[in-house]
């Protein structure tokens, strides 16, 4: 780990970033100028003025999402502010490209007001044809990207959310299929109630979870607690056997370990206390919940990780390239649950035989983000 | 005319838009992406949030700017708004690239409020090593550019303002040595109180010009008006010779007429009345305030144009990409008058004998940008 984080800052400063801005075509001669710059460009621009709905045909809309910032919530590293978000965000758009051909443009703001991200974010929305949200902390993200779902025309998608409860339902689809059970009939029990966990209750209740108990610092949410937001008030109301007390009472007889929270929460004797075999996700990162052989030796079924060196690393970058092509193919002005579950089952259904060691595709599985753009339609 | 017309909209229709995002480096394998994003972002991240002072060595920021515009005045089309503008600003980009390997960001924005602009622009400045300002109208620019350069550690630059009034001065130098005259001793006239205008007559005055008498559609600037808002009250301390009256008496025995004003707004009679040998700068764009021919006929000594059809074209597109690339490199944090003023001498520079034909060098001269890039200190 060490040697990788060595590595990554010289080549972060051998290159200076990570990205440029690239051209379409050459401009090297006065004519190809006259038409990219004065005087051709002003018919463009007139065209585009007055025909606003054909400006993706003639700009870079069509094509183009902001990656927008406050630093807040940077991985797991904690509110780093704008310039420490930077590094990610260009990494962000590296993967973009890389995997989708789509180009992305970061925006990391020295603002973390609501009201103020909003009013940027509104802004510059027509420059673009999408917005991804990334690293901003909870609950601020939900009111951020909810008011800009409102009131701008085209996707905003906060990938922390979104894409992270996409892959979870991804991998728990095929983890499913091997432990042969259904997810309306499993205990799922989630750790950490931020952007991630919040959203994996939601994404997890709307393809069919009936029972979902979730915890945060204080231990499990239920309805009888005083301190909750309306966020984590709904997440509540899935507590269905109304458990209260601590993660280790959560865990005990559940079938389903989803961790987005800390390093070592997780004990054998929890793995030990789960129903016969539990499917376990301990994607804290760079350190799980509990470490795989850990988990796997005291009876794990499946165990998912955020980790690249593990089987079944849940990555985001499973999702959102793909998602961010097919709304911008197909011109799709909101991501909704319908395809967000429709892009995980694209995903899951990538692996034809799931095996413990297998549930999800790897990062470069050849076609894994066309697949997932055909269901943004 | 009509063929640069029909030709720009299908080139720009072929490659939808003109610019994406390029990658420094390639992202094909998992030790490559445990670099570039997770883990090994995170280091890079918590770096630089440390060490803000080293952000440039680690991140897009050392060689990015943003072009930002409100399309209130977009080229000489008027105000178009953000879609409007958002083909100029990526031609912009487009330059910036070509001529000085600048990376450039196009931030078209759905607000025309300079306080909403000012705050815009300052919320997404961690993300870039300057700001290009582009097509905005005056006088909101004057205020906004104001008060970015007061709040913001990097160079804030009009480029419809500064860019004009660079080329203006490097030309209008030559063409002095033509005449065998010298600024601080010609009459200067300029039509057109725009953003450019303005910018033109604050840097030839501070250039060492005395006489400077400036018209908008109302006619002379003179002191005597009520009507003159900050910005065209200083320019009226310049009217020494306290003329008022029209274009036409402004122009009557004078020795320069720069124009960035409207078409055909002076005649052969206009010229005559100058005094001898004339040098007529008529900008307007595409057509100018009188045609060269004309000029020439009238006994004009020089005439320029912002056409790339006739001799002596003044483009920004000779200033600006060399200003931000010497900013970038040497780390300024504010262009100043007296980098103008050395960028001018640059550019004039590059025409080792001037002649009537050519008082500056073309856009494509080699080693242009990084001649202007050497005065950016």
């Amino acid at each position: 780990m060490d040697d990788t984080k060595q590595r990554a800052l010289e080549i972060h400063k051998k290159f200076k970033g990570k990205i440029e801005t690239g051209l379409k075509d050459k401009v090297d001669s006065m004519e190809k100028l006259s038409l990219y710059y004065t005087p051709g460009v002003g018919a463009v621009s007139s065209y585009v003025a007055e025909h606003p709905q054909e400006a993706r045909d003639y700009t870079q809309i069509n094509n183009t999402v902001a990656v927008i910032s406050d630093g807040s919530a940077v991985l797991g590293l904690g509110n780093l502010g704008a310039l420490g978000a930077l590094p990610v965000m260009e990494g962000k758009a590296v993967l973009f490209k890389s995997f989708a051909d789509v180009d992305a443009v970061p925006l990391v703001l020295n603002t973390q007001d609501p009201d103020e991200i909003i009013a940027v974010a509104k802004a510059v929305a027509p420059t673009f044809g999408g917005i991804n949200l990334e690293d901003i902390k909870a609950p601020e993200c939900f009111v951020i990207e909810e008011a800009l779902k409102k009131e701008l025309g085209i996707p905003v998608f906060h990938d922390d959310q979104h894409g992270t409860a996409v892959v979870v339902l991804a991998g728990l689809t095929n983890a499913l299929k091997i432990k042969n059970a259904k997810l309306e009939d499993v205990r799922i029990v989630i750790a950490g109630a931020g952007a991630a966990g919040i959203a994996i209750a939601k994404l997890l209740k709307k393809a069919g979870a009936t029972d979902i108990v979730m915890t945060d610092s204080r231990g499990v949410i239920s309805g009888s607690r005083t301190d909750l937001n309306e966020y984590k008030q709904e997440v509540s109301e899935w507590n269905i056997r109304k458990l209260s007390g601590d993660l280790a009472a959560a865990l005990s007889e559940a079938d389903v370990f989803i961790g987005v929270a800390q390093p070592g929460i997780v004990d054998q004797a929890m793995i030990k206390s789960m129903r016969k075999d539990p499917i376990i996700f301990a994607m804290s990162n760079p350190v799980p919940e509990i470490m795989p052989e850990e988990a796997l030796a005291a009876g794990a079924l499946v165990v998912a990780t955020g980790r690249s060196d593990f089987p079944n690393q849940v990555n985001n970058a499973l999702a959102f390239p793909g998602i961010f092509r097919g709304a911008l193919d197909n011109k799709v002005v909101a991501i909704t649950d319908d395809h967000k579950i429709a892009a995980a089952e694209a995903i899951a259904s990538l692996v034809a035989a799931p095996t413990p060691e297998r549930i999800i595709p790897d990062i470069f599985h050849p076609g894994l983000a066309q697949a997932v753009a055909q269901k943004i339609v």
